[in-house]
């Protein structure tokens, strides 16, 4: 695996510079919007009907719940809980990964079985352990019984069966692009303002780089390649989680109970294997791991070491390189609240 | 009750004007600003903590409701549940109505049972029905365990036991009160814009003071006197509902199971009392009635008619004052979406 991560690297060097080898730096800051698919443009009332459908109860099974429910954006873009339950009663099968700055992975679910954005939310709306809703054509005709809904579809979409499923991922696959944290002290920081992040910060970077962290964490989402560079959109960037088996907290945090991508493949070197979770914001995402099972970002640390690298950390470096997470928290675009279209409220 | 709907409608006339009888209009645009009491006055500062706190599913029993989830801003103000569920599990005891202009009420809960907003809060957020905390110390400790939220209580409330079960009620307030639909059409046409209102909503208006609904669903807020004019805060303006007994709706929409304000009080002429409800944005809160039995604003006129003035309406009157009751909704105004402080978030 480590071999890849530098062919990547390497890969991503080409393309993007021609400076040398030792110039190389595995962070940048993050861009101010996603790449965004060409089948999917952005526009302003694109995203705020998505914005709308994104905190509508009216698209969950028991009408209580909207996205915002296990994925709070008003917050670090994830809720506390271990793993939310669903609009239909049942427990998540993982914790909720952040949907800040979520345009600039490359697959979706953290087994990587969505290739696009829009495909994981397609899953959602029909998932037990999210909103839960029977079949397409109930989220559909749910949309449908809001006239101020279909407006809006066909607005944007034409007359020709504007309301459908396809259009609706679409929807709020474009409000989520636009959640984009940017400007955290550490962009900050990779932009030449070189007092931004503490001396402990940039201790804990340069131990974050020692030990190994950065050959998954890196590039501008601290989380290997995004869509466009090297990697295209649905090409996934994996390890192995945990690398090294048999430390103790692969039985105090349960890290093995679950497989990961190897449900989805069969393929058995896909055992525990994940997609590499994004860093940005981190610490505004406890609880932490595919299980939620780790509820600090101290522990995390100390986790990913062991498990990873075999490594125990001395206590300064991990207090270190929980600084340096820390720099990593962007500042939050001021949004609106969406103001949810009338009618149907009654009908449903 | 008609006596006294007569005598309070004549002390407003006199409190407010010296023109004659003559001139009365039951109706009146909206005030910008609802009445602020002297011990909770507002600022930016506490109302941007209050909307926090509304937002902040910390503050409930099973960490994923907030008080937005039965109270929805985003939408009318409520939610389209006949009863919707609390953070215990259990339902509520009643339909949850707006908090939209919430601070033009005098008395709380539908039976009365809380004479300010600050204490019905202080319930609500205790109660199984609603956000189901277990005690005061258990929410005030919630909030203690945030940073981001000590910080802001003390800016406010000064360094003596700033974080208080009094003073986050007293935020909440103050985002409540915030909270106004301005410059509805029927505000516009009270206004002198007489083309605001289409002519069946202006017949529906006079129909609807001529059957009497008006003797009680008047002035600003469409629900009688507001605190500080004739009535003060704490002062309740109750209506017998229903106040013909025997007609079908009885027994289809359950109008008697609960036997309202005589819960609170045990006072046998307390039977089936209820506040007074404020029919702005009324188009936007179905269901309809304590128990949000009936479905829709048509099937709601026609209940009332029958309830109070054992009238059966004509299809055209219903549609007339539906129509009526439709220009009741007003402007909603912008709100930014709150940031949730982090931290408290890792040890919930």
């Amino acid at each position: 695996m480590r071999f890849s991560r530098i062919i990547i690297v390497s890969l991503l060097w080409v393309a993007i510079s021609s400076v040398s080898i030792a110039d190389f730096q595995p962070f940048q800051p993050l861009p101010a919007h996603p790449p965004i698919p060409s089948d999917n443009l952005m526009s302003p009332m694109k995203t705020e009907l998505g914005k709308q459908l994104f905190f509508d109860a009216r698209l969950s099974k028991n009408k209580t719940m909207n996205c915002n429910s296990c994925h709070n954006v008003m917050a670090g873009g994830s809720v506390p809980q271990a793993k939310p339950t669903g609009a239909g009663g049942q427990l998540a099968q993982r914790n909720a990964p952040t949907l800040w700055n979520v345009g600039f992975t490359t697959i979706y679910f953290l087994d990587g079985r969505a290739t696009s954005l829009e495909a994981a939310i397609k899953e959602h709306l029909l998932a037990d352990g999210a909103m839960a809703m029977a079949n397409e054509e109930q989220v559909v005709d749910s949309i449908k019984q809001v006239p101020g809904y279909v407006e809006q579809f066909v607005a944007l979409y034409g007359d020709e069966n504007p309301v459908s499923y396809d259009n609706l991922s679409k929807s709020l696959a474009a409000y989520l692009r636009s959640l984009v944290t940017n400007d955290s002290a550490f962009d900050q920081y990779l932009r030449g303002k070189k007092d931004a992040i503490s001396d402990a910060a940039k201790e804990g970077m340069n131990q974050f780089i020692e030990i190994g962290c950065a050959s998954c964490h890196f590039w501008v989402n601290m989380a290997g390649p995004i869509p466009g560079l090297a990697f295209q959109m649905g090409e996934g960037f994996y390890e192995l989680f945990p690398n090294h088996l048999g430390s103790e907290y692969d039985a105090r945090y349960h890290l093995t109970d679950d497989t990961g991508r190897i449900k989805v493949t069969g393929d058995e070197s896909d055992r525990y294997m994940w997609r590499v979770a994004s860093l940005r914001n981190v610490a505004l995402t406890a609880p932490y791991f595919h299980n939620g099972a780790v509820k600090t970002l101290e522990e995390a640390v100390k986790v990913m070491a062991m498990a990873q690298y075999k490594k125990r950390l001395p206590k300064a470096t991990v207090e270190e390189i929980t600084a340096f997470l820390h720099t990593l928290t962007g500042q939050f675009s001021v949004q609106t609240m969406p103001r949810l279209p009338a009618a149907g409220l009654d009908k449903q």
